[in-house]
């Protein structure tokens, strides 16, 4: 099949190395394209197709090769990566779903009915809050409910 | 080992029949105990130990079985059923973590330096915002970030 | 957790016994509450909660006892069981997304672009067409295309 | 064993960046060839053997390698991969028989008695409907029904 | 769901009990109701539905309960266990499929082009070969072949 | 370890790209050898180590790399692969595992007392039989009873 | 299926109960009814069938239940349980084979030529050697060549 | 992590060859060292670290290269390899764990008391014995008590 | 087999709820038997057999039914639980491994030579150790070195 | 996505054959850039960043390569490895926790409340301890404890 995540994954490293050399965040990176940080990031690492324009634009500030800027124009698969979900970093957010996943399903099902949050229309963001006590992460989930609904 | 889910499973049980059948909602039991909706439900549902002054009052409320009202207080075991993963409405979370599971921690690691955000001091939130395409689920999660750190 | 598919287990069987002893179809209960089958089935499988009025409606042509009538009503987990997947019947389909699914994936993002076939906002069916070689067996489904969309 | 998946996605990947260099569709590529689009859609990412005719008629459009069209003619191993089944827009499918394979079941049975829809003897399409809420996909699948049968 | 192996698991056992306690043999059992042995066998091990008439044939040789001759006539899951797989006498099979599996698919296309035996219309048999160097199991399995075809 | 499963896969790839290229059958290749069918294309493909007379004869048929002539000699790995078990072809043997396996062990010890059907000492044959309904798979298997004994 | 593991685990547990509270060994009983330790401890634990005559001398001794006596008799499922092998003592023998199964595998063939051990045809044994350093466990497995061999 | 199992791959391979091509039995090679064949062969396919001394002694033998030489001292990674087990000579020998863990278990504690046999402090070793009805393999395991024991 | 968890995990819940009436902490259980408290715990949570004085000890402060004194001295199977692994208070040790389990195994090499530290020949402790930034759990293990021994 | 854990593999490898080049243990690396042996030794095998003046010093004192030098700065993903956790030496911990795992959940939960010990603000060490029946290996590990807390 037409199946080859080793070119994608060759993509993000080749944005990941650059994007180092040249001393660039992820962020400077979203806001040269005009893209919410945590969309960009995701693109540049796999998640997303990037529009031609896109991709020519990161390609070129981080002089990418022509391969990287055509792979990341490319429809992907996002398949998940077991192996992934025990990096610390992002067990975090499997374990809260855990330990919270029947109280968010209760909490939607009470609030809107029977359905889904869409993971596909569907904003996310990550971002630093100040706290006495330490720094937090704030990751907020902005998603469309859909409920069950038959007959279009 | 003492690790008997049957227990909590029994108890979580009767508490959502005797919800129904009162026909309340999992908010109001919150704020019957004047907790915040997600940290009630999620306890209520066996995935945090109550007081003993919460179970009580609870239990008042929804004339839980004193066996119920007893395990609502036990400490849990939080173990990972995978099969309620596959839930659609829980999986949603999953999928967004396969998707966007290394861009949080691209971000993270960018704005905090190396480390986690807990999954222990940490709140979860789940509310309901209005919009003219249909309504939207917002999760937010707020956790405090943990540095890798070595020596106390 | 609030997760006793036990429960809904033991409705179903009640479901299918009365309906066998009664010499009824699934058509005929999807008719008796104004259904389309693969809903009605579906739903009294297990699958959708139902209304009380057409939970009540079934139970009293089945004659259920009062807590299957109550437990078709519930909210369900909709999990996935591995070993459902392994009988034959079942297992075609199973065997035709191993073979055309990634067919499937191209066809959608030639003809809609990046997104998915919504399974929640979906109608299925399963009709019988003859012919001269023998029946055939017609599955449709039909969901709604969701692009990604960032943003509400 | 003669099991080399790695020659049948390479044969992909080629017809797949050569499709997009010329700017073809899936379709125009089954249009080409005289075949229904899944089928053929199917075929040139791996999953069907194509005659020495039609790989050869598709090379000459994409300017195939040599070794690409006489891949595309190999008996295809079409085993299942895991991971592409965590893609969202195939695991929709997926999903849907999760909730409702049963019901596909029960359905049949009824319909049919003891067998089972052929995934052999059997076409699939997808096609898209528009509709004032927005274009849906619609997935057909039209299988011969076999049904259990002892001595020839 | 209507699924409740436990139904046809306590059959199975109420008939190899009465079988056992009666001296009976599966091969008598299936004379008795004028079926192939293994076909016979299979049933009453929970892998076919038997027609009432066979059912109530049997049930009044082994002097079945009336709950052991119904579930005998329902429309069984035939799912797959893996870990009777682990049973020597059934793990015999599985490592021949191992070792000769990629012969067989390769002898099958050879002789009849692309395609599969088909596991439904399909008899088996297990019987007895005496031999000098001591007696020999011979299984025989023979099911129609069913060519890949698109379009009815 | 000493346990090189590509060099066998490059192996059977050679032999079978050769064997296309000349147009010869496996059979025709078992026959060139003195063997029978199923054994010579199982060690063809990998699962059983040649002579050095039969290897270097068929190398000298099929203008095979002194390499592949060598593997065909190796004791073989003779490992399970899941994924193999997925392909259609071979996942109907499977599939009939399942659904008369515990009816095979059943007739295995009721003729034969306990034990198992060897795996090792044992032919398997895969012909065709022609029938006014379509052609038929016939795969006979003939193994050595080896009754549980203990003490030599 | 007549696979009903919870009768013969019954049965060995009222067996090691009866055994503890009479204080006897497994020794004792194997030479009680004439057997080796090995083969009595492994059909009191449910892994082969007694005859009638040593499962009612057992019974006798031990004063077990019809049903338990009953159960000894039953021709068994030998599956195995993965849960089992992660007990340390157990543990043990499962890495020996990780480490040394290479070795084994190429030992036999070195000194056999190519085929198995029989763990049908195979007796095992468990003693104890007094050494200065400490007791040591002495296992002892004597099972029959098999040679792959093709034609009875 | 400094964890290359295909650097130990690789040696076990060139050993494996150079072994063949010179005609030289692992017993031989054992004996070149002067160490047991089970601990030679083991340790040549990876499982063992070798001093230098053997590893030059096997190296001049068997015309190794350098890196073959260097490799076979390595502090090895032991790690399991599940597809090993399938290999029906190897998989006997888990078989045989299956059916007689429990009673080999329960003969150890009862005649060691609580605790394991050491599977480091362990020799294993495997010998033909001429039979009438055919030779015999035996394996032969000899490992220390350890008794599970609190404070050093 | 003689295997029955349910045993011990029903005495294991009946010493925590008698504990929990009592008010007494698991030190104090270890205290009153003379043992130290992470021995104790795991031995009255079902992974170590008490000897007769100590369970009735316990039994006597406790007032434990009979069966669960009894159940306290049966030999256990140490079983690994692969749900339980997921409790966030348990994970956080698995985690330690995943980062830090090469380094140990580096580690222990080097100081000691090719080996294992024995987990049967093994203490274990946990304390708390107060910390102006918070106070800190404190987990030692200390086990007797095996190296790697062939020959007694 | 950016996660290529070949890159830090090879890393790993040439410290280590570098190390043994040179005659170097970890704790002397570990002394060379002033950091604990554990930490050090884990961040060179890829389980921690390293400051670029920590790789830089150990890059010259070792001959790295500058690709080396420069994977050891990049963030790594801490992904599980399965088949490490086999491996003996590090299997035994696993074992400790499948054994002591709830003991020491139960002991945490006595002596500091709901909440679990940081596995990121947590020192570990090995060390040796001589003793007269063999020396030992000790494990420390020193962790903040984490009370679940809501609410900044």
């Amino acid at each position: 099949m037409a199946y080859n995540p080793a070119l994608r994954e060759h993509a993000a490293n080749e944005v990941d190395e650059q994007r180092i050399a040249k001393g660039l965040t992820w962020r400077a990176l979203a806001e040269h394209i005009g893209r919410p940080p945590a969309w960009a990031t995701a693109a540049l690492l796999g998640s997303h197709p990037m529009s031609a324009e896109d991709a020519e634009k990161v390609g070129e500030l981080l002089e990418l090769s022509p391969e990287t800027i055509r792979a990341l124009q490319r429809q992907p698969y996002r398949t998940a990566d077991a192996a992934m979900a025990s990096d610390p970093t992002i067990y975090r957010f499997h374990e809260l779903l855990a330990v919270y996943g029947p109280a968010f399903k209760a909490l939607i099902h009470e609030q809107f009915g029977d359905g889904i949050m869409s993971a596909i229309n569907c904003n996310v963001d990550v971002s630093r809050r100040e706290h006495p006590d330490g720094a937090r992460v704030v990751v907020s989930i902005d998603g469309k409910f859909l409920p069950y609904q038959w007959g279009a």
